[in-house]
């Protein structure tokens, strides 16, 4: 099936393998006139780039950005945008080794079941890298959204055991920036780098938490029953790689309230959005935002390849005790913060132009034509 | 926007609210040739239907459900399927004070910001009578699914802080179906109730969570990138109403995990299907089902409608303070169990018809098309 | 696959049968606040009700609609409207005779070879009944035109050899609607009435051409490339039946015509609109409207159904010589022009609302942002 | 809105303008397995190159494709496939002119009253270079039909007043091949010839006719009401830019003929097709394919550009007398005839995929499932 596009009018599709000849994506449907810079799409790639420190990857790629179209005098011209990263280093690996196996935790096993026979170069489209793309689209995305004072900020939540300690929402980012995990709070960040380094002794991995703060979102936008803002972000963040859980607001721990502590009083309106005395709900109700902060999170697994041995079986079934060669991310939850940004500015730039139509007398304000005429 | 549809080949469009003529459900992209009868779908409505225990509202409603098209002689015939509940008791209810003030917890702000005026009987379209349509619909994927071996067992995991103790997956259901909140195990299913009853004495509700188990599923379903079959069960689950999280296999628990932990050693294969030491990845590993029992858990939120006072405000922003009248469910968890049980089957209806096409050599013989002719 | 959905954000689902219980569509992503009563939906359907002259199947139906969900207050609320239309005589007809053998220019055939059977009531879904759910949604998407100035005229162009000769654009409603054919010019639907009873008197039926002519447009809407203005009428007017051609503007006369003679000077520009010196372009150009008045025609075939005797096969190849029973219409044209119509509306409906998220100025200023704040 | 997107499971979206970097497509959900190499993608885009015949514009351009991703050991894995051709000389040009003014029969006017600005160098999205990316996509559609047994065959059927006068379809594409302007039959082509000489004479363009024949279809394939097959390559056909017509079958001829005239006897069935005296149906029926061959054609427009002067208007609405200048293809049909080709291939390899799920027995079977298990 067509898995690699998404939205309904903001829509992207991507494209490339972690060790072909480049990786990337196709905007279409963006609206015309947001300017737009190549810097302000390597921007966003930087802060998934590898090998920035010692908890990530080594392995060297600039991940220079390329705009072939889309763009005119600076601007989105509202046709379609391919931006590309052409791969730099992909020709040197040796993967006849990890072709023969089924690495465990991997995607190596379902994608020859799926199509026969895969890819084997470094995981092919189940890689990590495909992510560029969606970073690259996340940051047109982010520029669209910035016409409209709003804001996507995510940050590593917790490394393992390990809790971030926000100090407050206007220093999120310079605190988070300051970190190498991107985990606000000095304290949080070097107890986790120090919980990394003895996982890493370990010939093991870590997982984590991500959290995004969506700031400054008009009340009224998502739709009812499957198109829900929240479904919609649900989605979007599971369709990352190692993510397997989502939770919104209260998320999981409303499970254990009760109505009269999970509902949120409303105490007033300013600017059109619900004054709440809390925000269990997350900014969404009914799938449909409420003006408050939408808040979100989201549990990324472990990295699955670990230098520890671990048991597997060979393409033709026979048992394989194996242990994963390279270097490897210790922990994917740093370099997934953008990730997990791109993927929300994404679902909410088409929710806002979706939701456009929802009113006859702000579409005939619109087309400019009132019934006096 | 058209929110009201779900799924790409197998696809659902549901219409009604709470308090109109009725609700329901068009299918369409069913295959020809399903055996279908009425009492098969009443059996799935009626274990969402009001009434049936003290934990449930006791508005009386029959729900019985009518099929007015795509079946012929017993069997789908490939087009279109229009299922429908008429409502009974829509017209006897006063709703004029309702009308007035923004109930916290539900979507009566949100709509009205949306749309400019909202359907004040009831809930309209955010109602969770709109999930009869869902359930309908989620029938008649059961039985697409039965045809090809695959089962989709919900069960109230957990209620509060009461935990369901089931004793296997093969008495799972008898021991859910023996239980006024259909969850497995005696002891809990009490325990659960005393708490329900303490809850309802106070004037409050209860959350729970929902845990769902897939079984008989071939290895291969599911798609890269955008279309992983958990990124679709997730946007599933969270369109229905009360969700608030999603987790899939280990879920939220992998945060903390090590990377050897949370991989599942791999020890072999058997008709075609992965056999794993653990299945911590919950069935899917890179967007794509790897033949074990996929298992996903929803997080429900207490009901928001509570007779305790709560603090919100009028349509025109003067603070008020109400108490909410009639009666309603004090959990939504038991009746919400077929509701992620027919979410989920659709989406593997879906994603079962979608990846026909995955592989050349497959569609050839599929066209029985040898290219030795 | 699902085939009863169209349009991408006003978009309808149909379902039913000729001979089933009933008839109907949902429309879903339809703006609130339209006003719409079930006497204007009635009209519509009025217009291709059979029975009404002697030149449509005298069938008693009455063709009552019904709409179950939302609307309210007389408005529409935003979420997914039910129309149906009960069937009445459905039950006495005998199709077992039509059962065992494929009528030529009928479906019979290819649903067969489709879906392995088929529903041998009069038709199932390829049955002309099937527009019943078009025409009540372009009631719908009549109505939102409408509100923006917007009008849509189809009328019968030509039946068989005969020509339309409407006096002018202004007088074309009055004239078509004295016409039992739909057929502006007392003269030309005299003729054609001739015509057609010589028709029938040899057992034999008649084709024809709609045009539509689609005044009000704005310019600037449609889309470049796949989802352009002219190739979704082509799809929505396609869809109809008994449609063998569709053309644009000057259409397939431009094949013979040089480019000075084809092009259309622009003359000035009125209210946003080209002012041009010919509309050979029919109103589009690159797929996007220029505000001059949209011109399509479509090839309707002579109904399949004579009572002349034709050579087919049976279910099991064996040949045939049959002649059609019942009764049925001589000439589909007339009846077809207001389901012309109801497609062209919805397709410009949904281009409207789609096209609202083209530029980023306007955008800003309907979510009223000024990069000022 | 997102209009570079096409099809449902075989689904191809382009990027590019025809003065930017590049232009280029990516193909998502084309199966894996298919063998497919770089020369087999050339050989399709070679038949579009520019500058091939006197004919055509002289601009020069290699048209030489890349494939960046989707491609593993030669043949297709079931993932995204990017196809790129970089743009080798559109730096020269000097489009300062035509930017102020809106060129007859060009989409200036729309793009300018869409998006508020246009890309002038040379048409943006709107050139006639942008179906590169349809005819890469298309050499793909064509492998996949291949493996079927099933051939799209497109040429020119007529130019101006000319109508080609091919001998067979056995020997058609030889004889299309011949001729410089694609059209079979060397008296026609000749007299062609002739007649364009004199239209480029007078400084004036000339249109024509192209017609598709697609042999070895199963019967069976499209699907009822809005996804038939014919609606589907109709707004295929029309979403290539000049085109102003499409019929299927009969067409437009079918208005004026009888229903015992235009209804094809059926005579019998042989490998599951329909045996028919005639095929006035053009090989579909009720939108689903009869087993016959499928013939449509396409009227296309006289190349806007030409060096007659004209009357427009300035940006500023204010008039002015153009000449356009450069050279272009004094007719557009020869270069057209492949696109008509990639878009009919992606259609029906689209459709092929979709029917996969139209019946259960098949689905059962696929899926190895007998019931008796």
């Amino acid at each position: 099936m067509a898995g690699s596009s998404f939205g309904t009018i903001f829509k992207i599709t991507t494209w490339g393998e972690s060790h072909g000849d480049g990786i990337g994506v196709v905007v279409d449907g963006c609206p015309a006139g947001i300017p737009l810079s190549l810097e302000q799409v390597q921007a966003y790639l930087n802060r998934r780039k590898p090998g920035q420190t010692r908890y990530s990857t080594p392995r060297k790629e600039n991940d220079n950005v390329v705009i072939r179209s889309g763009l005119f005098e600076g601007h989105t011209t509202g046709t379609s945008i391919l931006m590309a990263v052409y791969n730099e280093t992909q020709r040197s690996a040796d993967y006849s080794e990890i072709a023969g196996y089924y690495r465990p935790g991997h995607a190596d096993f379902t994608y020859d079941a799926k199509y026969g026979f895969r890819d084997y170069r470094g995981g092919g489209r189940s890689s990590g890298r495909e992510t560029i793309g969606r970073v690259a689209a996340g940051a047109l995305a982010g520029a669209f959204l910035k016409e409209l004072g709003i804001t996507v900020t995510a940050y590593t939540k917790s490394i393992g055991p390990i809790q971030a300690s926000p100090s407050s929402l206007t220093t999120l980012i310079t605190e988070r920036d300051a970190s190498p995990l991107f985990m606000p709070g000095k304290e949080a960040s070097d107890q986790a780098e120090e919980y990394l380094q003895g996982t890493m002794k370990e010939f093991d991995s870590a997982g984590g938490i991500i959290e995004c703060i969506i700031s400054g979102m008009p009340s009224g936008i998502g739709d009812p029953v499957f198109e829900k803002l929240d479904a919609n972000l649900a989605k979007a963040i599971f369709s990352i790689g190692a993510v397997k859980g989502v939770e919104i607001g209260a998320g999981f721990s409303c499970a254990t309230a009760t109505g009269s502590k999970n509902n949120d009083a409303i105490l007033g309106v300013k600017n059109g959005h619900a004054v709440k005395a809390t925000n269990h709900a997350g900014g969404i109700l009914g799938g449909i935002s409420d003006g408050s902060d939408i808040i979100l999170r989201a549990a990324i697994k472990p990295t699955p390849s670990i230098f520890k041995e671990q048991q597997t079986i060979r393409r033709d079934g026979s048992p394989v005790s194996v242990q994963i060669k390279g270097r490897h991310d210790p922990v994917i939850v740093p370099r997934a913060v953008v990730v997990v940004e791109a993927m929300a500015a994404l679902v909410l730039a088409d929710a806002l132009l979706v939701n456009m139509g929802a009113r006859m007398d702000r579409i005939r304000e619109f087309y400019n034509f009132s019934r006096e005429k």
